[in-house]
C-alpha cells in the first residue's frame, strides 16, 4: 500500500525569525533557504512583507526573496498582512501571498492594527489584485484561542474561513494556534468535517509547542483528513503578545514523528537534519528541537564495555 | 457527563533523580514527596532498592521510604530488580514493588545483570515472597524498542506480560518505552486489545520525551482504554544507555494536557506546579517541562500600552 502523503511547510524563516533580537544577515538567510529547497519540504515561507519598523528582523524581505534559488515543486510563500506589503511580495514574485488575520477582534487589532472587518476588506482586495500572479492562502491566527481574549467561537472561525473560500475564491487556508493553547480533544472538535466543508481547499495547521502539546495536536488532524502542516526548524518561533511562549512545532521533529508512523513526507530527514544542525549558529543560540539532540528513533548505541563479562557472568550462573 | 478518569503517576523521584549525578538529600527527597502526595497523584514511585554502588543517587532507599508521610489513597511504589531489593522494599513496607526486567536480551543484562530467563525466575520467586504484603507492579522495559537491539517484536513483549499476568497472577503491567523510540502508530499497534487481553490488570504506559512524541503517544493509549500513565516531575529522567536522551514525559504537562481534554486526572494542577517549580532548585538545573514556563493553556496577557490608541485609530478609519 502507498503511504499517505503529508505535506510539510518550513515557516522557520519568517515565523522563527521575526521574533529574534538578532537581525540574520541576508546572505545567511538564503543560503539557509537554498538548503532547505533541497530537503523535499513543499513550502517554505521565506519572510514577511510587515513594515520594517514593526519587525526589523525581516526588513530585507525583498531581498530574500528575490535572491534565493527557486526550485520547481517548491512553495515559496511569504507572508503578508496589508495592501502594501501585498505589492511588495507581488513585485518578487512570491508563489503564494501568505494572508494573515486573527479570528479574534483584539489580537488583530494588535497585530494588523484593523478591525477584523477592515481585514476582510483589504485581504478580499488583495485577492482580486493577485489574481493570476500569486496563490493565495488565508491563515487565520487565535483560531484555537487567542492569549488575550480567551475562548474563540469555533462557528467564527469557520464562518471567517467559510467567506473567503465561497465569497473570495480562497483556495488555501491555515488555522493557527498562534500561542500554543490548542488541545488534542479541541483540534478532533474543530476539524472534524473541514475537509467536507472546504471541499479541494488545501488547509493546512500551524501549531506551537507551547504547553509540549504541539505533535499531540498534529494527530486529531491527521486523522481528520488534513495533510498540510506547518512548522519551524529547529523550533523556533514565539509570539510578541505571549511572553515566555515556545516555538513552532519543529519541523525535523515533525518529519521523523510522520516518517516513523510510516507517512510519507517527501522530506530527506538527514538533510533537514543538517539544516537544523545549522540553527543554532544562524540565531546565535539552542533550538528547542529533540531529535537534533536525541537522534532519530532507529539511533543505536554500543553495549557497555564491560557487556561481555556480564552475560558470561550472568550465563554462568545458569 | 461524568468525565473520564485517568491516572496520573509520578516516577520522578526515581526514574528522574537515578541519572543525576548530583545526590539530593533525604529530607529534599521527603519534603517534595510529601508535597507531592497533598496534589492527588495516584501513585507516586519514591525510589528504588538497587544496588547503592549502581545508583548511588538512590542510595537512601530505606529512609526515604520510611520519613516520608504516607497518605490514604495514594500507592507509595518502589522499584525492585532483584531478590534483594524485594526484601529490603517489603521491609520497608511500599505499598506497591514495581518489578522490572526488560523485553530484549540485551538491554536486560545490561540493566540488570541477569538474563531474562533469570529476571523471568527470580521476579516470580519475587511475587510469592510478597504475596499478602505488597501489590506487584511488573515493568517492561525496551517494549517498544531497545536503544541497543533495535526493534522488539510485539509478540515477545505482549509474551512476556503474559506469562506474569497467567501464570504468576500479576496484576498490574506497565509498558516501557524506556529510551523514547516508541511513535503513535506502534503505540496504537500494541495497545490496540490489550485491555481485553489483560482483563482486569492495570495497565500503565510509560513514555520518555525523547523525540519530542511523548505527549503525542499518550493519545492512542487513551483510544486503546488503557488509562494509567506515568511521568516524571519536571519532565526530569533520561537512561544510562542512551545519553543525550531526554527525560520521561513531565507530570504536570501531561496532567495538563488530560484536564484540557475533559479527563479528570483527580490531581490539582497549581499544587503540581508549585511542586515542579521546585525541581530546578532541587536537582540544580533547568527541567524541561513546558506549562511551568508558559503557564497553563487559559493564561490570559494584557493588551499592549497602546491599545486604546490603535483601536480607535482603526476604529475611525472606517
Amino acid at each position: 500500500m502507498t503511504p499517505r502523503r503529508i505535506y510539510v511547510h518550513d515557516v522557520a524563516m519568517r515565523d522563527g525569525l521575526q521574533i529574534e533580537s538578532q537581525f540574520v544577515a541576508t546572505e545567511d538567510k538564503v543560503r539557509m533557504i537554498n538548503a532547505l529547497s533541497r530537503t523535499g519540504l513543499h513550502k517554505i515561507e521565506v519572510t514577511s512583507f510587515t513594515s520594517p519598523k514593526a519587525i526589523p528582523a525581516l526588513r530585507d524581505a525583498e531581498m530574500v526573496l528575490c535572491q534565493i534559488e527557486r526550485l520547481p515543486g517548491v512553495c515559496y510563500a511569504a507572508l503578508v498582512p496589508n495592501m502594501r506589503g501585498a505589492e511588495r511580495a507581488l513585485e518578487c514574485k512570491a508563489d503564494e501571498l501568505n494572508l494573515v488575520m486573527s479570528a479574534s477582534e483584539t489580537h488583530n487589532l494588535c497585530n494588523t492594527r484593523m478591525t477584523r472587518q477592515q481585514s476582510r476588506r483589504v485581504l478580499a482586495d488583495i485577492c482580486r489584485l493577485a489574481e493570476g500572479q500569486s496563490a493565495i492562502n488565508l491563515s487565520i491566527s487565535t483560531a484555537f484561542g487567542c492569549p488575550m481574549e480567551g475562548d474563540v467561537p469555533v462557528a467564527e472561525v469557520l464562518a471567517l474561513g467559510d467567506w473567503f473560500v465561497k465569497e473570495q475564491g480562497v483556495g488555501r487556508i491555515t488555522l493557527c494556534d498562534t500561542t500554543g493553547m490548542a488541545n488534542p480533544a479541541q483540534v478532533e472538535r474543530i476539524c472534524q468535517g473541514l475537509v467536507e466543508r472546504w471541499h479541494g481547499v488545501e488547509i493546512t495547521l500551524h501549531f506551537h509547542n507551547t504547553r509540549g502539546m504541539g505533535l499531540a495536536n498534529v494527530l486529531p488532524g491527521l486523522a481528520a483528513g488534513i495533510d498540510h502542516f506547518d512548522a519551524s526548524l529547529g523550533g523556533l518561533g514565539g509570539c510578541p503578545y505571549a511572553p515566555g511562549a515556545t516555538g513552532n512545532i519543529c519541523t525535523e521533529d515533525l518529519t521523523h514523528m510522520l516518517e516513523s508512523m510510516g507517512y510519507s513526507s517527501g522530506v530527506d530527514l538527514d538533510a533537514l537534519l543538517a539544516c537544523a544542525a545549522q540553527m543554532p549558529g544562524l540565531v546565535g543560540h539552542g533550538v528547542p528541537g529533540y531529535v537534533l539532540k536525541a537522534g532519530k528513533s532507529d539511533r543505536r548505541y554500543e553495549t557497555p564495555a564491560d557487556f561481555e563479562q556480564t552475560r558470561a557472568r550472568a550465563q554462568g550462573r545458569i
